[in-house]
């Protein structure tokens, strides 16, 4: 899940739901997805291929290319037509880590936690440096440090993050918190709010980010060895994030390792304090400029009905991730999830009326680009608002990006006529946990783009488990973090979502098309 | 503290406290030290450098004698008198990590999280091996590796860890806690107790441990280039141990790595699907034989009574930790609280009756070694309880060693004579938590030592904050876990309860001689 996306869209105003209507669930098949979902599942096997197997999956990466390839041929093996990569559009290098050493070795040896920030390069061999710290808020305070940052590992007089926590790594919704999800009021929201390019707060940031950039191009042309930069995270637990631009046209940039808080702090309080501080670092990292080109994952079951087989629902979650670890829980298990969905439909010989189509995105981290690259080149585009016949096609699309945690219900993302739908469609898996409809909005992530069209797309709520504390865009978010128990319901729910959605007789009923954005 | 020892001595019996005897307090003084310890502090400095600056502190190695040499030219700057290096007895060989790299780098690149066992070799220079996962219970299963381990990276058939935790890392005491140990009865110990060598849970515990160490001896004859072992640990956060004897005459094995949990479930999962697994490594490690001997640093302020002055209160904590971070709260913690109570009472100017003595341990992680041999030296033999004459002469021994946690109290170790007078000298310490006497006993460190032969030895109740969870042993456990406030805190009580020790007109009462206990 795109972070910064996440808490832009909760907004609240004065609609309500309305009241609940009658839908009809066919409860033979609910009990044939139960059955095959829970008890003779294979995500765990899905997922173990996309993380273990694959490897980190950063857009661009073999390790994607991997995880796809695999992908659209467990897709074909389990009988799903049109299994292809298709192309979205341009994205830019490809990026691996090939060697990934660093440590102090003065005022005595200690072997640190470290990761290159993507998209950075390497060192060119093992280095030795003293350590410098640069303290600069603005390019004036730059110049005490010209001329004496050559073959230097650069730090940032960065204050440390809180120490401990009194509070749990992991957490369910509880009763309360779905509760007020279910009664909450909001207005729906057309497309993705903007933030007020005008505000202050807006130009304290864009300031700040020249800055950034001023202080790397510095540092780059006074040939520093390495940037250490301090990573949020504490025990071990390291986020990452991108150090420089994934675009061809890239300008270069130093060295960067995103730093275990622990080893940052004391190599900052060593620096600080007058000790002579050194460490060596042998970081290698590959770019790849073969094919710039970005691709999703798009396989499907057609449709089998003369008049509905046009007709289309689609399901989907972005199968890339960040480089210093397997992208379990973002988002392999979503991903995992929607193919088991598939598997299970297959495995219970289901023939739709309408055609399902799953999407495996790629470069959803970068800005949702593979969704957002697929909706216009099928769907219409939503600063224009020109819109494409498949638009008026598809019924409705579904997606699973918050983590490992099981299915507790729906953001309708503003939609509420399609509320008393989904309430009907929850009935059947109460004992799962999955009761709660919500008229709330969830950023984040890629029904977004398919929303931005006037499409009807959302995403199921997750129990969030340690998605905030560990694992999202952590060097732990391995396929230890997956809940089995969990994946299986929701590849048992949204399996069951895709069947109703398929069997109903009208399509999912839709929102007032969203208003042409105005450009940034 | 030492880990084996800490539950092994909670045993429980009929014996209640004496009611509340009178005990004066001096306010006057009281409010010196509190404005010294509170407010003109010293303790986070002395910790910066026995962790920061000292590196790791191994027993034997280079960053304990750092850490030692610092402390002894700091106590003598401080204006203590007689501080020196003491040696106790003959420890073994010395030992330091001087490279630590481990990746996997098939079936993609990715780099671990990996410790060197204490005292295992190094790799000599890089390698590079495929993973074999090694399965046996017992020797007869080892035949099927014969032939089959050289140059290979070994990995045992582990099963993988708790995944998360829907608990706190970090707690308090909270008040019903501190009540039910206040409450609690508990029969005096006297002396460490044995384990029942007879009983089937220690019978199957020596066949397991003369196992591994067939097994060790195995893969080492077999020439495997590597052993990775599952650590203790999550989210990146690796416990360590040792992997061989520290003895000079220790037999060969071969280099083994600590591997967090997460990267070790990931190669096992992997090698056990059939998949490939390649790792490369680079270890170095470093064995110091120049000198055998263990130290403890020792210093004093002279007690000036006439009469008193012969007699003697210590104080100390160990001051040896393991290898894979500066073991801050285990125990840099203890040492710099017990050095900062000796600064405020030389701050204050303070002319004691009775001598005070501090002592901060090496070798306690491996045994209590360093106090041992201490007590040995100076005091008496457990085994036979032979004592010396200044056994008589020592009124109390106070330790601190269970991590950063301010004080709550003080476990009595069966002195149940000395519950009324510590009572009294905790009362002006209400506002700042530390309130709690409970007669219990509590293992697992230096204290021990000294009530082995009949010497009053106490550790105080201390908040455990993430002490069990994320520190103890830890690569984690690093100065940025220690908790400012807490330490003053500690720093305060400790000299109050020196004060209280030198100036009391008797010596703090004694329980019953210990019997000699049964040899092992």
């Amino acid at each position: 899940m795109k972070l910064k996306l996440l808490f832009s869209c909760l907004i609240s105003a004065g609609i309500t739901l309305p009241l609940f209507a009658q839908e009809t669930v066919d409860p033979a098949i609910v009990q044939k997805i139960r059955e095959e979902g829970l008890n003779h599942s294979k995500v765990m096997e899905t997922a173990f291929y996309l993380t273990d197997v694959s490897g980190p999956r950063l857009a661009g990466s073999p390790g994607l290319k991997r995880a796809q390839n695999w992908a659209v041929n467990q897709l074909k093996t389990w009988g799903l037509a049109n299994a292809k990569l298709e192309a979205w559009g341009k994205f830019g290098k490809g990026w691996e880590v090939q060697k990934d050493y660093a440590a102090i070795t003065v005022p005595y040896y200690h072997a640190i936690i470290a990761i290159p920030k993507a998209w950075t390069p390497g060192t060119g061999g093992l280095i030795k440096g003293d350590v410098v710290v640069v303290k600069a808020d603005s390019a004036a305070e730059l110049d005490q440090y010209k001329g004496k940052l050559q073959g230097k590992v650069v730090i940032f007089d960065t204050k440390p993050l809180v120490e401990r926590s009194f509070k749990v790594d992991a957490a369910r919704y509880t009763d309360e918190e779905l509760a007020e999800m279910a009664n909450a009021t909001m207005q729906p929201a057309t497309g993705r709010r903007q933030p007020d390019a005008n505000s202050p707060q807006f130009a304290a940031m864009r300031k700040l980010r020249a800055f950034q950039t001023t202080l790397r191009a510095f540092i780059h042309d006074e040939k520093a060895a390495l940037i250490l930069s301090q990573a949020r995270g504490t025990d071990g637990t390291v986020f990452t994030t991108n150090g420089a631009s994934y675009a061809d046209t890239a300008k270069a940039v130093a060295p960067e390792l995103e730093t275990s808080s622990e080893d940052y702090q004391r190599i900052l309080r060593l620096a600080k304090a007058g000790q002579k501080v050194e460490l060596e670092a042998d970081i290698k990292t590959q770019f790849l400029t073969d094919d710039l080109q970005g691709y999703d994952v798009v396989a499907e079951i057609p449709g089998t009905d003369k008049k509905l087989k046009e007709q289309v629902i689609m399901i989907g979650g972005h199968l890339d991730s960040w480089h210093a670890a397997t992208g379990a829980t973002d988002n392999a298990a979503g991903s995992a999830v929607m193919m088991e969905a598939m598997r299970i439909l297959k495995a219970i010989n289901f023939k739709p009326k309408r055609t399902i189509r799953i999407a495996l995105w790629s470069s959803e981290e970068q800005g949702l680009f593979g969704s957002r690259g697929y909706v216009l080149n099928h769907f219409g585009d939503p600063k224009t608002m020109q819109l494409k016949p498949e638009q008026a096609k598809l019924s409705a699309y579904y997606n699973l990006d918050n983590g490992t945690g099981k299915i507790r219900g729906i953001y309708l993302q503003g939609d509420s006529a399609a509320g008393p739908i989904f309430k009907a469609w929850l009935e059947p898996f109460k004992d799962l946990g999955a009761t709660t409809v919500t008229i709330r909005n969830t950023g984040g992530t890629d029904h977004q783009s398919f929303d931005a069209v006037g499409i009807p797309g959302f995403q199921f709520i997750q129990d969030a488990i340690d998605y905030g504390s560990r694992t999202h865009h952590s060097n732990q978010d391995t396929y230890d973090r997956l809940v089995e128990d969990d994946l299986k319901q929701a590849a048992t729910i949204v399996a069951s979502f895709v069947y109703n959605t398929s069997e109903r007789a009208e399509m999912i009923p839709r929102k007032a098309l969203p208003k042409v954005q105005p450009a940034n």
